[in-house]
């Protein structure tokens, strides 16, 4: 038997089906090579490959605007050669088919050593991640030309990066996009912030993961893909710069455990992995998808998403694991 | 530079980022190797392989619920061993969050011939494999628990097939899934059908690849993937049962040449190919989306595609190709 399951406050829903995983295949594919660290623009040593930094972070702290030659880096964040948004002056007219594709690009390159998996970042390094992220969030979301901004990780090739050192990326919008203005409508008609229903509700589910004094790691109920996982604050805030301190702290240890898990149960996965903030009226939230099943033809005609895992199973899957690392 | 561009009529956004094609990358991969002919549950000898056939084509025309085993079938159907959605009793509830995944859905093997490309169909052929989707469609649309008949083609893995035998698949739906229920409010707001629309604005535009009496083919203005096309009826009409026999002719034929020239220019590449259709209300069309780039954490996180070929680009090349094949 499969399940149609609505997602908790939009009209969206997935179909899980947990036999389809056991569909046999005859393509035989090898896991995909990856080159060394002479050739790769993201490397130490490698620096004039790039554009110069926006901005660079060593073990002491944040250099910003310094020159593009600097050792020792720990993380490290310039425009995207082959940006999806570039800089431009704004367009006049609010009536468009086609607009410039204004706005920014980064990225962002979260580790220096270049076969790093995410997974194996210290404690340390993912809290310095993750206040990346915060002031480049802060940085773009304060310029009065964006609506919007997008930071992302496409982790494996399977998942959409091109290059094999792990990075991140910005792009920021001129638009809100479709799946945050359906959330923000969904929220506006609501007596209470869903997300915070989520929160309450998933607590007690066995659907929970793990959680701390700050974070909760779920496998949601709508789950677009197998052992899709978020990652939500108890407390209701809408962005990284609202965060505090200690927050930001259990945020890191929670995302190692998500990352550290998912590495486990699916021998180091392909993933997308989203931080979903508006700058008020919504609730932060962080998503990650592996990309270890296809998006085909029924999901990209009607956006009902087929699952062969159901996510009951994953959170066991992967709770049990987190019990071991502990 | 690059483009945002919005949908003909809908919220929707697409980035036109030619560039990004461009972008180097340090993963090698091989092409997917594939099985052969003696363990392929769609080939002709193993039709014990799968379950009892829905109905049997031949070239005489169709044999409905004969014997399985049997020999000269050009066409297949059957109901899928691994289905997201099965028959059984309809739910009672209005309210719900998860319902049984209560309906249908079959395997079209749409060749008995293991390694025929689509693009290699004859005209008869692929006449006759339009008129299975209509057969089959009419069959489930008049179904009471049955809201939405989703007939899609998965070509190659990266496209999301499990097996490299030439098939499509029907699903239905006990809901309107939220792409179309977003066309149809779209429509429902519109002064005329938003698909007209499209036919007479594309007709005279750079992105029209080619016509004949009864259809157009196009790069869409919005378009999610590199090499997009779109197929549309120039009359009006809902869906493949309200068809017209010479309608369905014309149609093979600029299947073919969208095929083909798709096989040519990008050297069979994976792709989905889905039709869009509902019993009233609508008007039918089908898309041909190439899975040659990947859907990654910004098009999962935004609803916004970026594609690195502009659909007028598209239109030329396959236009180019189109002139050729005739």
């Amino acid at each position: 038997m499969t399940e149609l399951r609505r997602h908790y406050f939009l009209d969206e829903y997935c179909i899980i089906a947990p036999k389809r995983g056991k569909r046999p295949s005859d393509f035989q594919m090898e896991k995909a090579k990856t080159g060394d660290e002479a050739a790769c623009p993201f490397c130490p040593g490698n620096e004039e490959m790039t554009p110069p930094p926006d901005a660079v972070y060593t073990m002491q702290g944040v250099l910003s605007e310094g020159p593009s030659r600097i050792s020792g880096w720990e993380l490290r964040v310039f425009p995207n050669v082959f940006a999806a948004m570039v800089p431009c002056p704004a367009p006049a007219s609010t009536e468009w088919m086609a607009l410039p594709g204004q706005g920014f690009h980064e990225v962002i390159v979260d580790s220096p050593r270049h076969r790093e998996n995410p997974a194996d970042f210290s404690q340390g390094h993912m809290e310095r991640l993750i206040m990346v992220y915060r002031d480049r969030y802060v940085h773009y979301s304060e310029n009065d030309l964006v609506k919007y901004v997008s930071i992302f990780k496409n982790w494996g090739k399977e998942a959409g990066a091109s290059l094999s050192h792990s990075h991140s990326q910005l792009v920021t919008l001129p638009i809100l996009p479709p799946l945050i203005k359906r959330e923000l409508d969904a929220i506006s008609r609501a007596l209470r912030c869903p997300f915070c229903n989520i929160v309450e509700q998933e607590k007690k589910s066995c659907r929970l993961i793990d959680e701390n004094e700050n974070w909760i790691l779920i496998a949601p109920f709508y789950s677009q893909a197998p052992y899709e996982t978020w990652i939500l604050p108890k407390r209701h805030f809408a962005n990284l710069g609202e965060m505090h301190e200690s927050e930001g702290k259990s945020l890191a240890a929670l995302l190692m455990q998500a990352l550290g898990s998912l590495r486990s149960v699916l021998n180091d996965p392909p993933y997308n992995c989203m931080i979903f903030q508006l700058p008020f009226g919504y609730h932060l939230n962080i998503r990650i998808q592996p990309a270890i099943s296809k998006i085909a033809g029924f999901e990209r005609s009607t956006g009902v998403y087929i699952n062969s895992i159901a996510p009951e199973y994953a959170a066991a899957k992967l709770s049990a694991l987190a019990e071991k690392m502990i």
